[in-house]
């Protein structure tokens, strides 16, 4: 499903259900994307951070790509994730990407190196030039450990580069002075190109993302619950604000989940991958809810956690 | 005016006008008191970071808060920022500030030093012992180089540390999340004891966090035209949330004098402040738009940059 | 003791003792001065970050370098920290500390507010003009939140406005450019004004900042075992860089001291400053071993632990 | 050359030399290679963050170690860097790197991912499984964003898991405590096994880490000059401190290359790696002294300033 409309609505970070043995479990993989195309979500975002896509080896990551494009199957558009630490790296994966079929790519700047803004807007213009794909920029500071500054984003999007954003920064001032510089909320619908689609990954405050004009959300609970970001994106294209802040209110409490592993003894990312996978295990929808390795995984009384905090979210577990 | 009900609505960080010798200009900072209340705001913060705070001595302190509660007169509350590094000298800030008539006053946690957020919740109790006000935490991570966690500060809020969060941090994700647990939008409204007050300091994303619940927000930019502030306020009071969005828009654009300044010639804080101070030179409100040493001052080109974007707001220069 | 040559040698940075409510003990400060100059120290640091200085009221601080002052009788030159956040502050401060008797003022980069290089070349500038006593930077990034550069630090040495520098950042590697930019280890003696100080607080490294050309450390576990630093300098003055080696082991033997306090109740600043506090204690030096408020005191058990390292490294118990 | 003793002396980090195509260029890697073991070092560094790897896809990362392997032809052991953002992706690189006949690899924690220090030793004990050759962390949090706590080096050194530490975190405190806690300066010579191999790669302080009792040096300066590197290294050898010192001031002064890119039009990182290419150009060690995209490239003034600099340090360019 090629995008030759701007992206909006609820695209999530497709988890990447592991068996056992840490490889990647396809027909889980296949139902989670029935349970998000289920839901309503307007797209997929497999092989992102909340894909554990660091984690993954190559030979993975394409399997990942190549169940999601299939079990899509051109119901929404899949975007995928090309992310390494510099150029061409990421051409490598963007090219793997092409030829499995995604509908756009999305790379962060480079990491690891520390580059210049100069050397960050080459780096997006050259994976442009070099994969004929909607492409866009993913701005998540946390791992990458730079920003991506609101001029950079304008100039790319100007000159056609970028596609759009997913804006994991948790900058809200700083999304809300570029939507505003873009021509803010409905101010963009002009002209013969596809609009620059803005998409944030601060899922908890999504309703205000929206009221300021965001096209979409790319929300890693929206893996457990995908229908009640559905419900809230809905919500706020008609306007009502109080609904979805109502939504967004229930998606905050279920977000507690992030928390139930014991800082103690697993990182907090660990924690709160697990928490998604482990909901999701619980729901039925995968077989196996173990994070990849290194990660340590939530223990049996975290889990039990998760199912209450599921079972007060009135969201059944399987069993 | 005491602090018996919760504190909502636009409280602006007051700036502190300086005369060409560095001393603070009385005269322009009633004129700009009564500019900010004939805006109609709901309360003043005096002696916060847009104010310079740290850059007055203690006798200049005292200067600025006595003028601010004598120019105030009992019409809207004053808040008093007692910002210093520890304890122990925040009490005696804390103090003077008590006697110079602060409703409310407003700290953060311990700078320069480190500390354990078991000896923050010390702290925070310790000045709530010593001085009979109602007090804030403030949280400005990128001056106090740690972050108030939403346990914490929920911690003294139950226990009644805590009369409210002026909340800087920039983290909008966390700030839902603290809501939602206080009680959520609304839901905060029983119980015997002034509620629990929530005021952000994100002035760019006003609209997104009074739909999420916050009480009100402090807004530097509230200096220049704390009327649009208050329109905003009002109308997100009558859920008309397209207009609040509107204002917003209005506001990210103006805000946008803080660039004004080359960063490579001076900070952004300095840029940030000498724009607002430089605004309110030329709207006629105070006398000398200097900022406090050793800050660069705003060249005359960025002046005037700052003297355009008040027109393209619709905002008068006084000639 | 005026600075008339460039300070050289061991300056411990005083630690403050309190009594049990929190005030402080010029009785037991005095002991330690005297523990400090018996051990052959070639100068007293009051009021740094080990002096617990951000804890101290501005009285507190009076009374803390008025009985070093006359404790050290001119024997050693004392400089005095002049630790506030900006240039103003700063120099009320320094103000105070010329009155006092101090024979040089330490001063750091303005913190809390963001400030650009030029402008902490203006704020070092201005101390300078106004207070007649020779300026020490203190390069401490980790209270401060920036780092001063090579060139400001050339600058501000060439033109006179600094007499030296304390270096806690950490940067060794930023460190030997300087003193190699300086003119190296042993070529920076000629010239009739006093040569640039150059202090390295990395106190576990003496040994080789002192092969690299520095002048001297400042050294907080200094305060338990002066001597120990003595005789590390003099060996390396004497060109016996194994003896400095084995002196400095011992030491970093000795600093594990610092870690005592469990991480999960205090902060490690905490801990750091109660260990040396506690060992000042146990070597009965010093009454009561508290730190200010609102850190927390080490257990028992930590004290103990404390008290082991003593023994080990040979320091004999008071009792 | 398999590592049956512990890794001692001055093992560069080796640069790879791209044509103007950004391919890499054998030729000239392999030139480079003679140039530095002509130059007396103790081992090779291939892969790491000075070769670019981060630039490097998977194929050019092959190319890169056969060449370096096959130029070494025995005479000195060849170290690969295996990097990569988590365990099973570094497993790829390090089975490959064993395939192509390196004599131990090095690994950073994961990256991109935020990880428990937990995690990050199940990480190297995982890879240590994986692969039978010598493995040797890689302590480098400018890029990775953790710093390797000297606990968790211990525990995975007595355990047998590392080899080696190279240590490029600039916390010269720390290294000094994990020397100690190791058995210092020469303590740590008995037992059957090969002992635990401390490098530095803090080439500024080398001279101060032999004394402290490191094993070696890993300095990227040292493609430019390995011969003074290997006089420093046998100056400490020698007891003879003040010649190393006079060695590493010599080469602090070369190392000033690295500035002279203006850091307004590229980063800190790509002008650094650029002065070491262009220098190794200007001596007629490689043929073209690009580096990889997207970093920009030096300006024909700058390289002239590196020029000049070669010149002052007794290096004769090529021509």
């Amino acid at each position: 499903m090629p995008l030759t409309a701007p992206l909006r609505g609820v695209v999530p970070p497709v988890c990447t259900p592991l068996d056992a043995t840490g490889e990647v479990d396809t027909q889980s993989l296949s139902r989670l994307v029935e349970h998000l195309v289920g839901g309503g979500v307007h797209g997929l975002f497999a092989l992102g951070s909340t894909s554990e896509v660091a984690y993954l080896t190559d030979a993975q990551r394409s399997t990942v790509l190549e169940t999601v494009v299939r079990t899509a199957a051109g119901r929404v558009p899949v975007l995928a994730g090309v992310i390494d630490a510099t150029t061409p790296r990421v051409s490598d994966h963007a090219r793997v990407a092409a030829g499995l079929g995604a509908d756009a790519i999305v790379a962060t700047a480079p990491f690891y190196t520390r580059t210049h803004p100069a050397e960050i807007a080459r780096h997006f213009r050259r994976i442009r030039e070099n994969i004929d794909l909607p492409l866009f920029a993913y701005d998540l500071p946390v791992s990458v450990h730079s920003k991506l500054s609101t001029s950079l984003i304008r100039e790319l999007a100007e000159d056609g580069t970028l596609a759009g954003l997913k804006d994991s920064s948790g900058d809200e001032g700083g999304l809300r002075r570029l939507i505003v510089e873009l021509g803010g909320r409905g101010g963009r619908e002009e002209g013969p190109a596809p609009r620059f689609s803005v998409l944030t990954g601060s899922e908890l405050t999504v309703d205000a993302a929206l009221l300021a004009g965001a096209d979409g959300v790319v929300p890693g609970i929206g893996n457990v619950d995908p229908a009640a970001y559905v419900r809230l994106y809905e919500a706020a294209l008609a306007g009502d604000w109080t609904r979805a802040a109502e939504e967004q209110e229930r998606l905050v409490e279920l977000f507690g989940i992030v928390d139930v592993g014991p800082d103690a003894e697993m990182g907090r990312s660990s924690s709160a991958l697990g928490s998604f996978k482990g909901a999701l295990r619980l729901l039925g929808v995968i077989d196996c809810g173990d994070t990849a390795f290194p990660q340590i995984q939530l223990s049996a009384a975290s889990l039990a956690l998760v199912g209450r905090r599921l079972h007060a979210a009135g969201l059944m577990p399987a069993r």
